[in-house]
């Protein structure tokens, strides 16, 4: 009989999802309850941006046509597309990204467990607690970890804390990590970090030859003008840092399907005979057989958030999801719970009251208020006693749900 | 420094693509020519079937409506779309497949070698030769073979060939192997598989306890009623099959990426100490983890191929490349060439000149005819030899190749 891959039994329970959805489906069928408001997932709520339906009907209807009909792209994504991303979201910041350093895919959450493909089992890996739980299941999926711990996490990696007391910014390592992965604005406590804090990880790496994975999906939502929107914009990163970033949280393409990932050309991983290897070029090589490109239409909507009209409409998502963060924040502080994050990202962390877990909370909101949302520890042991409330839904939603929360 | 994953450098030069293109586009600079006609690539040439463009525009009118909006969607594919896909590949030809043993995904070349993942690396794998040499490089990318042989092909596959001699069927193997895979309609060949061949295969893999990967993703091409579509038509195959379709190559959407994997839920794995697993369960985690399902509006294209309308508008699609096909046949047939394929499936498959390679052969006809095709090396040895000539382009086009080719 075939020979499984052990490693996915080292899994514990379910995707943190699935378990909140099972949760809400019993509630409500005990409580025959439909008047559910749901905070927990982090998916956006609102229509496409016009400026991207426009450009993908255009797009939809050269597909009905023999001159405009495209079949098979470039695993790479079309050029066209990856020069607006180069001059929109890098080189009018000052950083200089080029067009065939940039591939777009369908999402960064393929792209981001992916990207282990090409690096050995050898490399030991931090991620920070908590996290976004599909780095660390990629990485106990693909062997790079041993076996679960009582405690929580699993054996092997280096969980990098933030929490209240280092106002969640992760400690740099005191022992050497070739990988770290670095998510901000970050999911899920909405921290964010100076230009001056990611310089510190920029060189920690470049000092130990580490190599950070930032994800930088929430970019958008970042108010502050003093807050980095790339590790590229920090000096040296260049050498030490891959980029993810998404569509899916700007423009609202959850449903759509379309990230892209940054590979500079100068960085570099060595193999066992020590022999210098280019990251590029093996990605660039995945890519070529394991993926096939992204719709046509899909990379022309993407093109779209990037023309005048587009920019206006997203910034008009962008502000609207920030309001309901706004509200979020206010009304939670004024029923007397301590919030975190909400500023720079769509998404407040809640210190849940004394004696209570993050999952005894969860059940509490999901009885008392018929809100949803997601319990801290399933992004990580020091996650427990915090709750993270998204800030993706109508402003109708969000605010029967700080009045239900409120009343409680 | 980080470790790279060093099976990468044991591929072999380029993707057999890649390497055309370098080489056409030097033709065209050093010829200053334009006239090409390309026969190389599998890709479609055909505008979207109506439907799915009339299904599509629908879906993406609703994405830019709060009402219609759909952010994201399960990772295994809508529910709707894999019950249409149940009902008309699977029980309308009497083969009893649930709706949630279909995970629809972006490709087939995704899910081909994706599916490793969920594999260990211990397991013995044999393709057959020629083959889609995706299936090999995942596996040489995965660290599953040796380096790379002399003679061409990889330390530790069995390879399985297929040529003249064995009219382009394979042979079932004399030693035991854990997973083969099964392209038929072939990929490059044209060849065929009947339902009693495809049973020797099903019984040798139930009584090795082998894993087959059977790639349909031609079976829209089939004209011979005999020739079974699927491989669930064939006894006790749910026992040792996994199943990849595509809606790239029936209903012409290699541009737009959709297609799907079939894991029976009877399929078991092993551990090392022997305990039974569930494939269907691991490429659930799989997916779940890695992957965040299909662009919504893609489902509804997808949908639409399984209308009244749809189906008639695939079919002569269908019709119209197997014309092509027929075309081709008979026009190299008169010029002397001994032709396999292209009955039932959209390739021909040349047997190329005494004394030629299939790369001369292939710098011959760009030279002298400025036809591009795929030389058959390039899917693996017992390809050499032969040269593959795809089907997919207008009629103008192959009509004219075609004279071309004669009048050399």
């Amino acid at each position: 009989m075939v020979q499984v891959n052990e490693n996915y039994l080292k899994l514990k329970a379910g995707y943190l999802f699935p378990e909140i959805s099972k949760r809400v489906k019993l509630h409500c069928e005990q409580n025959n309850s439909s008047n559910l408001i749901k905070l927990g997932i982090g998916d956006v709520t609102e229509p496409l941006p016009n400026a991207c339906i426009e450009a993908m009907n255009k797009a939809l209807q050269e597909m009905g046509t023999n001159e405009g009909f495209k079949g098979y792209g470039p695993e790479q994504g079309y050029e066209w597309l990856r020069e607006k991303i180069a001059k929109n979201d890098f080189e009018s910041r000052g950083c200089q990204i080029l067009p065939e350093e940039i591939f777009v895919s369908d999402g960064s959450k393929c792209d981001s467990s992916n990207i282990l493909d090409i690096l050995g089992n050898e490399n030991s890996i931090a991620v920070t607690d908590p996290v976004y739980p599909v780095y660390v299941d990629s990485n106990v999926m693909s062997g790079r970890t041993g076996n679960p711990l009582s405690e929580g996490g699993y054996e092997g990696l280096t969980y990098i804390p933030i929490n209240e007391e280092n106002d969640f910014k992760p400690n740099i390592p005191s022992k050497k990590v070739d990988i770290i992965y670095l998510c901000f604005p970050n999911n899920p406590t909405g921290a964010t970090l100076s230009s001056i804090e990611l310089q510190q990880w920029v060189d920690y790496a470049n000092n130990h030859d580490s190599l950070i994975f930032f994800d930088a999906a929430y970019e958008a939502f970042i108010q502050d003008k003093n807050i980095p929107h790339s590790i590229y914009e920090i000096e040296g990163a260049k050498n030490c840092a891959i980029e993810f970033r998404s569509f899916s949280k700007n423009a609202g393409f959850t449903g759509v399907r379309c990230a892209y990932t940054v590979i500079p050309k100068s960085l570099k991983g060595k193999t066992l005979g020590d022999e210098k290897i280019n990251l590029w070029s093996l990605w660039n090589r995945r890519q070529s057989t394991k993926f096939n490109g992204v719709n046509y239409i899909v990379q022309r909507g993407a093109e779209a958030v990037y023309s005048d009209e587009g920019k206006v409409q997203v910034k008009n998502l962008i502000d609207f999801y920030m309001n309901n963060a706004d509200i979020m924040r206010r009304e939670l502080q004024k029923s007397g719970f301590k919030v975190f994050g909400g500023i720079n990202a769509p998404y407040v962390w809640i210190k849940v009251p004394e004696q209570m877990s993050s999952w005894d909370f969860f059940d509490y909101l999901l009885n008392k208020a018929n809100v949803v949302g997601t319990p801290g520890s399933g992004f990580g042991m020091a996650g427990e006693g915090y709750f993270r409330l998204s800030a993706f839904n109508s402003l109708v939603n969000v605010t029967n749900a700080m009045e239900r929360i409120s009343n409680i």
